[in-house]
This record gives C-alpha cells, structure tokens and sequence, in this order.
C-alpha cells in the first residue's frame, strides 16, 4: 500500500509532516509517499531521521496552495502545487489515498479537478468519524455544500452506510436524518423532502435525530446538510470545550476539589482525548473517485499519523469499490 | 406584579406547578395565578401548604391541552383550555407575564391566537438565555419557525438585543450571525442574504459566529433560523451529558480516580447546574403582544420557580416595552 502525505498542507509544514511520515512508515510498514518542495522535504527527512528511511519516498511539487489562496481558482492557476500532483498519483493507480493537513477548500477544488466525482454522485461530503456514547459515528455532510438538495442527502447516505459498514464494522447501519424532532412531520422543507426519499432507499433509516440520539449513539450514520452538519460539529466541540474549561475553574476553587481533579486526572486526560479532534480528526471527501483525507490546519505529528491510520483503514476495506457498488445499486 | 402560571402545563402537573406557586408567592413576593382546573388545584394547594397562601389566586380553566393535541387547530377547538384562560388575563391586563411548561406548540398558538404579535413582528421566535463562558447569550429562534426569510432574522437581531440588554444587562449587545465559518462570504444562502441586513441594522452586529465564539461568549446574541438554533440548542445538551456521563463512567475506573471525583463532586455538581436545562430553561417567545414564558414538560417546581424568577425579572424590566420601542426605530 502507498500513502501520500502532502507535505506543504500544515500551517506548520514540513515538520509535522516529515515526523509523520517517519513514524508511519515504521509502524504501519507503508510505503509513504511525501509531496512537496524537496529541498525543504529533503533536509527535513535528514534531520528527523537517524536511519535511512526506506518507507518513504520524495516526490516534487513545485508550487504550495496556501490558506489565503482562492480554492477553485488556485486549483487551477497553481497547476504543480502539492496537492495537484499527490491526486494525480492516486489517479494514475500510483498511489491508494491521499492525506493532507491544507486548506480544505483547496483540497475539495484539487480533488473535484483531478480525480473527478464518482460514477452517480452530485455532490462530494466531508464525513467524519466523531465520537458518541459507545463508539463513533458518521455524519454528513459537514461543510462541503452548504446549500443542498434533497437527493444530495439521499447520496450522504447511501454513502455514509457504505463508510460506517467498512469503517465501524457496522452491519446495516443505522441512518438517521438530523431534525428539529423525532416526528416526521418535523423539519424544515429539506428535511421533510429527504424524509421519503430515504424511507424508501432501501437503507436501514431509523427515521429523525436529534442531539440526544445523535449523542447518545442511537444512529451510526447521521445525515444532513453542510450547514447544519457543521454548526453542529463546531457546537459540539465548542461545549466540549467550555465544559471542561469550566471543570478545570471550579476544581481549584478549593483545596479539597483540587486534590480531587488530581486524583482525577487520569480519567479526565482519557476524555479530553476521545473528544479531540486530533484523534479522529482526519475528515474523508466522500464521493470523489480516490480516497482523500483532509486533517486540520493545527494538525501536528500524531494528529497526522492518527489520519494516515484511518486513510490505511480505508484502503483495506476497500471503501471506495464498497462506495461505488452501493451508489451503483440505489 | 401578577405572573400567570399554568396549572396544567407540565407533564405531571398540577404537582410541581402547584408547588411553585407558593415556593415562587413566598420567595417573591408577588401574586401567582395559578390557572387550570380548581377541583384539582384546591386540593393540591391545601395539601401543599401549612399556611393559607395570601399570595395565590386560582382561576379556573375548564380544558387542558394535552401533548398529543395538535397545536394550532385545538388552540382554537378548546377555548377553554388553561393557556388561553391565562393569556387572556395578560391580554386583559389582569396579569404581567404568563408561564407554562405545556406543549411549546401549543402555547406558541395560543399566544398568536390570544395575544397577536407585536406591531411589525413578522415571526415571533423562542430565545433561551443559555451558558457561554463568562455568562449567558440569547439565541434566538431556537424553534418556533424551522424555516425562516431574511427579515425574519434581522427581526429576531433586533428582539434578542432589546432582550439582552433588559436581561443580560448589557450595553449595545454583541450581535452574532450563526454560520459554517467567519468570513462574511461562508453560509447557505439565508446566512448570506442576511449578512447585509445586520450590517446595515444599526445594531453591534461583529459578523458571522460558530460555535467557538458562541460557547466562548464572544456574542450576546445569536441569530440564527428556527431549525439551525434547534440542531445547536439540542446538540450542546446532549454533548454536556455525554461527556458528564463519560466522566463518571472513566471515574470509577480505578480506586484512585473514584476517590478523586467524590473529592471534586462540588466541583462537577457546579458545573453540571450551569449547564442544567432547568435552571435557564424557560424560553420566552419573543414578538407576542406580552411576556410569555414556556417551560420543558418535564420541569419540576424548581423548574418552575427558576421560570417565574426570569418572568418577574422581564416585567422588572420592561421587557415588552422595550421591544415595541426597539421593533418601532428600525
């Protein structure tokens, strides 16, 4: 298997990724492709590396998609940036999934522009793995379309099923349409029209969620619009955030509460980890015809191995021929 | 002052309701009005109470709405019913504010069938005051209209200023628009359409909010449409317990850590209020012609007291008035 890290995509480029790439390659024995500017690769690799690493090969990008840069624009205009010609290995059979830390809109531009969407699709989603009581689940889309239409959410789910059986070894998943109720008759006018459509799909549609089912584990697909599927995202790590912030105030208000948060520690620390995005934080586009993983800009070393971890997931259970037979069949 | 209290509202009522009308007459000092059926209500009063309670009135209300009523039609079917009873008194100027913990719908169309909106009001919107970092903000609507129009949004700007400054205490309110990123460019077309509106308000309207600004307390207000305010209010509930729950759960796993939370519980019990429903839960449905506050079903009397303190605060403080002048300069 070969993985393609970007090597341009962190805001903090190349560290986190030449770290990354050495560190996979030795617990994964992957071969991990690095794209980017070789003269900043090369030295990069030299100096984080006592051994000469095997698993990882260099390949050259002249140009970098940087955070300012329009994405669909520069997708274009900067023809040789890192992203652009990682793809390009996936399309051409050189690779099997692509991971980048850069700028999302970018990554969505170049993917849409050099791998093309698959066979059916009208709309690529970002759909992560985040975490609810008892394990993970999918939701989509989370910001690749903020405006959508009925049968888009019809293709979330079709495949948001497909990512969930590969990827949570779930059978049947569970498919859930985020609401304002559990009521059909709830929503707005885009949720009581992909109501039916997905009541009829032939997926296993477990009708409408909200938080407290979404959080509570009850779907292992959740299905919305990139609006909505991102303000929930943002919300849900934002209160996980006050909430522990706020924990972490009122334990040393007393000397009794603060011995406790110590003793506490342990049990905190595991928290505050399933709930980083760091942990799960690489995000797939769904729907273009290659595996591309997009992690955050702060992503550093871990995090990066962390989505490599997934990506190399991905490829195993063969998510993008289980993808392209489920869009197929519905 | 006379605050309104429906008898029959909560899921167990007349119970807690009762209960609260002489908690909320002792510790106020203002009248109640407790309406509903008096042949279930005198009883509950005199078993409830040692003393005669000066400070409760009953009036009676010969019909309920039940959960299962569907709103709008038996707000006009049961005339009679306890809501109706007890916004007319409002209408009439017999009462200051009213507050139920009945079926949301079911007091929104009764409030727009008795008490009609507020001149210029297109929607009438639900705005909790809810836990940010630092203190509250209103968001606003949070259900009554799951879709919404531009101006309905720059009106709900305006109500949920008026409202934060009477309540909140705040000097020309921050107003955020809810949206998937910060820049004024990023939204679905609501959001976008929107944008404008607010800039050109008047109002200290800082530009497009996520979630990390709202739970970090960057905005007083937050607008938002009915559906999108309902996915975030639901979503951060439900992630506040997941995440109390894991806590407990990660807690008992060692004799160490479980020591260490029963040395921290004030800590966690702190918190855990802050972010409890029920001690900011009442809503007020802004943009009626008078202060109608509505409680969860499932609210018990402290529940209730907590709605009836919020009510009297908003008669305090001229809350309607203050919105008739904001709603009349705009």
């Amino acid at each position: 298997m070969r993985i393609v890290l970007d090597g341009m995509g962190s805001d903090t480029h190349p560290g986190p990724e030449v770290e990354a790439a050495v560190q996979a390659a030795r617990e994964f024995g992957e071969e991990i492709i690095l794209v980017g500017d070789v003269e900043l690769l090369k030295p990069a690799l030299a100096a984080a590396s006592a051994a000469p690493e095997g698993g990882i090969r260099l390949i050259h990008a002249a140009e970098v998609l940087e955070m300012a840069d329009k994405p669909a624009s520069s997708a274009r205009g900067k023809a040789e940036n890192s992203m652009a010609i990682g793809m390009d290995l996936l399309k051409s059979g050189g690779a099997d999934a692509f991971v980048t830390a850069g700028n999302t809109g970018g990554a969505m531009a170049n993917a849409l522009f050099r791998l093309g969407r698959l066979r059916g699709v009208k709309r690529p989603a970002l759909a992560p793995l985040f975490p609810v009581k008892g394990g993970r689940a999918v939701i989509l889309d989370i910001g690749a379309n903020a405006e959508c239409k009925p049968e888009y959410l019809l293709q979330f789910a079709i495949m948001g099923s497909v990512y969930a059986e590969r990827m949570l070894g779930v059978k049947s998943p569970r498919v859930g349409l985020l609401s304002n109720g559990e009521e059909a008759s709830k929503g707005n006018e885009l949720v009581k029209e992909t109501y039916p459509l997905l009541a009829a799909s032939g997926l296993n549609f477990i009708g409408s969620v909200e938080g407290k089912e979404v959080f509570g584990g009850e779907a292992d697909v959740v299905v919305t619009d990139g609006f909505t599927g991102n303000v929930l995202l943002k919300a849900s790590e934002a209160v996980a955030k006050l909430l522990t912030d706020l924990i972490r105030d009122e334990l040393v208000r007393s000397p009794l509460t603060a011995i406790g948060g110590m003793l506490a520690g342990p049990a905190f620390r595991r928290v505050r980890k399933l709930m980083d995005p760091a942990e799960y934080g690489a995000v797939p586009l769904l729907g273009v015809n290659g595996l591309v993983f997009i992690g955050h800009g702060r992503s550093d070393a871990r995090a990066l191995v962390s989505a490599i971890r997934v990506a190399r997931q991905a490829v195993e259970q063969d998510v993008l021929g289980a993808m392209r037979t489920g869009l197929s069949q519905t």
